[in-house]
């Protein structure tokens, strides 16, 4: 059973051709009038220059790292980082390519062929990214586990593929993050406000870069974040499982004793066979994903939020039924499999804690503040954020209590592996969101019918239900992940003994503390001064080129030079983040020593994932707190109320685009550094020596 | 030098005495016309009326709680428990009954004598606060400690007395910071912007509540705040001395050869002494203090800013000079001393840091965002917040670092006392401010002349200041103390083996972050509720009473009820935080144990002081961003600029006076609550046998 990990490669190159053939399909489909077709290509090619843009910015920052890994941990490490990052970026790549293209096909699928051909293109177009998540990262794994993963001696290579990974996550989710909100709120500033054109308006230059925002942040930047999270929990339980301290004749006799499905095996087997659980589970995972991502032509038909939603639960009953039975063929004990379980429930539970929060009373909440102003509304939508982050904080310490009681520190990890391995049907929903938005924007810039409208409109709306939802997910996938590396890290590092009462461990938790503040404070400062230099060039344009504003015919807006300084402005902005999220720890592990960088892990987590659903269901909430009254409630659009619901909504969005998701990508990336530098990290810090 | 403690409690006495001076002299300063004699009186019943009300509702709780620790922990700590509870309700009366008197009599001085006089009285008014705090705490500790200090078996009993002092500390910050708010608010929206009128105009029937508002926040709640806080900290230091685990010939000849001045002692008698030292520190604080206080009748002639700053330097000088003295003449170490010292800088540093941030250049910043609307003003003072976070903390690193290293885990309790000894003194500055703050409401309601109101206003402009130094004192002493009893609490749970990487720690230290975050959820949404009433109440009095609007001669509105509504919502709305914060750590004890009760601690703290500097300061900031702009710049009173900035400064208002202070007990609060119940926790909690 174990020798089944040797597919994994190829069950990965299989997801990557159905994911090709999809893309073939969605390409295939008619793509509309001459002005869509321009529209895309202008998305299309914003997104790509966008991407080329931040890619070749990476190399260096890849070359560095693969330099800096090779020469002070290990070579091997270090080659692995590099695959790690380069696979993230093809991941990104594939799903902006198919993302692009599946805008406006889906826009003419709902103009000429009704709701259901709609919902399967954009659904197909956002599966392509799906497959190529769970796809390349099975391709990485299961090839360096064949590597390494035969001896828990040669394990902790592979963690420099997860450290690759998280790298590139971080510049996406925070480049993505600045140039999706940078673009959406320098656009609306200028048209919505100041010009008093709609939104989506062609006249408007910052449109394109508005919806190229959408899919380098929400496509691509999700999408990064996800394969990191899938990754990094792989690699935590392999890690945690290679590191099993049961090397003595006493640890191992209570360790078996406990599940006596292992007895008479040797340690090394017992490791093996621990290492190789999680994949099988992302291997059963994919082919489960597989079955719930087709099984769309049968439910295409019905609402399409439940169909939307009976994909991943078709995805999620198979997958229970397989690890069912991976456990009981792979002789493992079947807490290993409650600890998948209970991972698999809290990501489900989690998701719709976040819908109750931004689409639930909640925003209804909100929008009565409207009546007092926008005061009121933000301090309801703050507290409303807050508030939002007790329940799915349970949903984690469930999933950790069960893991751990079931399986011990090894069912912390196995329960991220759990929550995340059924990701080509859950990201494919995720990636659905973005498409179905900007099919709204293209159907609203080329003049497509009321009819029209009102299908990519019903589309859209739940295409942000299954944002919110994707968020929740995202951050609470991410919390588990980085607690699983954390939990490898203090095995790694060999931390057997840190106290929490250790006032070293308590200045690590608060160092620890500090960085999602930061990193917090910075990123929602570089949206604004981003915003600030698109709303310069808007302005700068319905002021030199005469006729835009009018809509004369034949006169368009320079949308390159919006896209290009979109483009700058976050490749320029997300380099603070970056380097004190990858600084932060290397400093901490040798200035302060191992155990002070044990507990600067433990902060960032508590202070990055409280962070992390404040703001991104904050946020939300405040969206559709807006969206609830332009749907004619409490006075509608153009109403004071509705004034007070946008300037929630302004602040909102970097909350829950930008900000909000880089927590996700920090509290991995500082646990994945931390984990790869544990073994040579010294025992006593430089500075307290 | 040991036996000099016995005297504790008298030299509280003669700082009550002093006090009790000080006030007849301010209550025989003349309190200007019958105008602002009326004024004061209706401030003066209010606030009264509201505490009234408040010690009645207080007062059963203290009954139920008396019996429970009585019947569940000890009737010693129960009766303790009283007299922390008592002490801290005569501080917060003693307090306020001299700022009341002190606001008519200051504004009365800036009119008749000029700037040196008015801020001599209002200095002298807050002084009774100051000296009442360190009084009333040298009082409680020093006869508890004759008692019970003895012996380190019979010192955990005075436990009891800092948990009154908590309790009471929480009910009277969220109830007085509700109240505070909620007036404030209320007054503001419909005064200021519904009907037009200006700010403390005497036709709107909310100015009272809001003026009385000052007081049972800023004063009596500040006041509670800093009492807990140093009652706290040398009650955790002296638990954390009289637990000190050198019970062992080993242990206690690597303590002696560390610290060589014990050479030869019995470990009674180290002990002892350890002990006698937090007490001694707070007595030569209150020395200090004295001249502190006193040395304003030489500064007062000069610049009031450098004034205030001088009564506080003279003390801390004084205090340091005789720190040293005690321990050299007590036998201590002098690592001792170092963590006194280490304490003091850090909270002078923590002071000054938010000075500026909260009238240094990311005021400037914020106020340049009204440009573009609320919405960027909002962002900008959230990441303004959000980044005046890591440098407090660093601080807080620093001190517990700098006590760790040259004191042991006892240096961490010692430094938090260092930075709230001379108490008598920052709290007099700290309660000047709302005293200047009422004087400028009272002089402008009364009329006096502008030469008049120009000294109001710059003293009310200094409190301001003072205010956010003292706020950012609060917070820095409540971490501290809350670090220090949490130490303690380990020591008294003998949690030796609690190793960071145990999940249920991990767990634990996920549910202290989510108390802190529901807390301040709940109290902001209260606010909104309780400014509804009053908004309310005040549209309905110039509805329906005649005249009242126009200004009519003789018509008066009843400020009496809209002392009431604001009474009554704050006392319904404190209990669901204050019970949350009494609950969890018992639940949490009782449930999953004393090992994930020492995770929570630590979580609880964490969160509790982060979100504390982040909205005390997010809040001082936009408060600060918007006085800037009525002074004329960005076109001043009126502009849009201008209503933007109304927007922040509303948001602010519950975040800087309600939901931040709350943090400061809620973490100090669960740490009590815990270290009380530390002897009767099970090993294993109930929830996992």
């Amino acid at each position: 059973m174990q020798g089944l990990t040797v597919y994994a490669p190829f069950l990965g190159i299989l997801s990557l051709i159905i994911a090709f053939l999809i893309y073939n399909y969605v390409k295939k489909q008619p793509n509309g009038t001459p002005l869509m077709q321009e529209l895309e290509d202008a998305i299309h090619k914003g997104a790509m220059a966008f991407l080329k843009r931040e890619y070749s910015v990476l190399i260096i920052f890849i070359a560095i790292v693969f330099v800096l890994l090779g020469w002070g941990i290990a070579w091997k490490t270090a080659i692995a980082f590099v695959t790690g990052a380069l696979l993230s970026m093809v991941a990104g790549f594939s799903g902006m390519t198919a993302a692009t293209r599946g805008n406006s096909r889906t826009a003419e699928a709902a103009n000429k062929s009704g709701q259901a051909k709609a919902l399967n293109v954009s659904y197909f177009s956002g599966s392509v990214m799906g497959l190529a998540v769970a796809g390349l990262g099975l391709i990485g794994l299961g090839f360096w586990f064949w590597v390494y993963g035969g001896n828990p001696d040669t394990a902790q290579y592979i963690n420099g593929f997860a450290m690759g990974a998280s790298s590139i996550a971080l510049f996406a989710r925070v480049g993505g993050g600045i140039f999706t909100k940078a673009a959406d709120v320098g656009a609306d500033l200028v048209g919505k406000v100041e010009a008093g054109i709609p939104e989506d308006d062609p006249r408007n230059p910052g449109v394109i870069a508005d919806n190229v925002g959408d899919n380098v942040g929400d496509i691509a930047g999700m999408g990064a974040d996800i394969f990191e999270s899938f990754v990094g929990s792989v690699i935590a339980t392999i890690a945690i499982a290679a590191t099993l301290t049961i090397n003595t004749p006493e640890t191992l006799a209570a360790f078996v004793k406990e599940f006596p499905v292992l007895e008479g095996l040797s340690v090394t087997a017992i490791k093996l066979k621990y290492m190789a659980m999680p994949i099988l589970v992302i291997m059963v995972g994919l082919l489960s994903s597989f079955v719930g991502v087709f099984s769309i032509k049968i439910f295409q038909k019905g609402s399409p939020a439940g169909a939307l939603r009976y994909t991943t639960f078709v995805a999620a009953i198979i997958f229970v039924g397989l690890t069912v039975l991976i456990t009981k063929t792979l002789g493992m004990p079947m807490g290993a499999f409650w600890a998948v379980f209970s991972g698999l429930l809290c990501g489900i539970a989690i998701g719709l804690l976040a819908e109750y929060y931004t689409s639930g009373p909640p925003v209804k909440r909100i929008a009565e503040q409207t009546k007092t102003g926008a005061a009121t509304v933000i301090i309801a939508g703050l507290a409303v954020g807050m508030q939002s982050t007790w329940l799915p904080i349970l949903g984690i310490c469930v999933a950790t209590f069960v893991g751990y009681t079931t399986a011990g520190i090894y069912g912390i990890g196995l329960s991220a592996v759990g929550m995340l391995a059924t990701v080509g049907a859950t990201m494919t929903v995720d990636a659905y969101g973005p498409i179905a938005d900007n099919a709204g924007g293209i159907s609203e810039m080329a003049g497509l019918g009321s009819e029209t409208r009102k299908i990519t409109d019903s589309l859209d709306a739940l295409g942000n239900t299954t944002a919110a939802i994707g968020k929740g997910f995202a951050i609470g996938s991410a919390a588990l992940t980085a607690l699983a590396l954390f939990v490898a890290y203090t095995q790694a590092a060999n931390l057997g003994q840190v106290l929490i009462d250790n006032p070293m461990v308590v200045i690590g938790m608060f160092i620890g503390g500090m960085v999602p503040m930061t990193c917090a404070a910075l990123t929602m400062t570089s949206v604004g001064k981003a915003a600030f230099a698109i709303v310069e060039e808007i302005r700068r344009q319905f002021r030199e080129i005469p006729g835009l504003l009018e809509g004369k015919e034949g006169v368009k807006p320079d949308s390159t030079t919006c896209v290009a300084i979109a483009t700058n402005s976050a490749l320029k902005e997300m380099v603070a983040p970056a380097l004190v999220a990858v600084l932060t720890p290397v400093a901490v592990g040798f200035l302060l020593g191992k155990e002070t960088l044990g507990g600067m892990l433990l902060g960032s987590v508590i202070m990055g994932a409280f962070l992390a659903l404040f703001m991104a269901n904050g946020g939300g909430a405040w969206d559709n707190a807006k969206k609830w009254i332009e749907e004619g409630n409490l006075g509608g659009k153009g109403s004071d109320n509705h004034k007070a619901a946008v300037v929630g909504d302004t602040v909102g969005d970097p909350f829950k685009d930008t900000s909000g998701p880089a927590m996700n990508i920090l509290i991995k990336l500082m646990a994945v550094v931390s984990l790869v530098i544990a073994p040579i990290l010294p025992a006593v810090g430089l500075f307290l020596r």
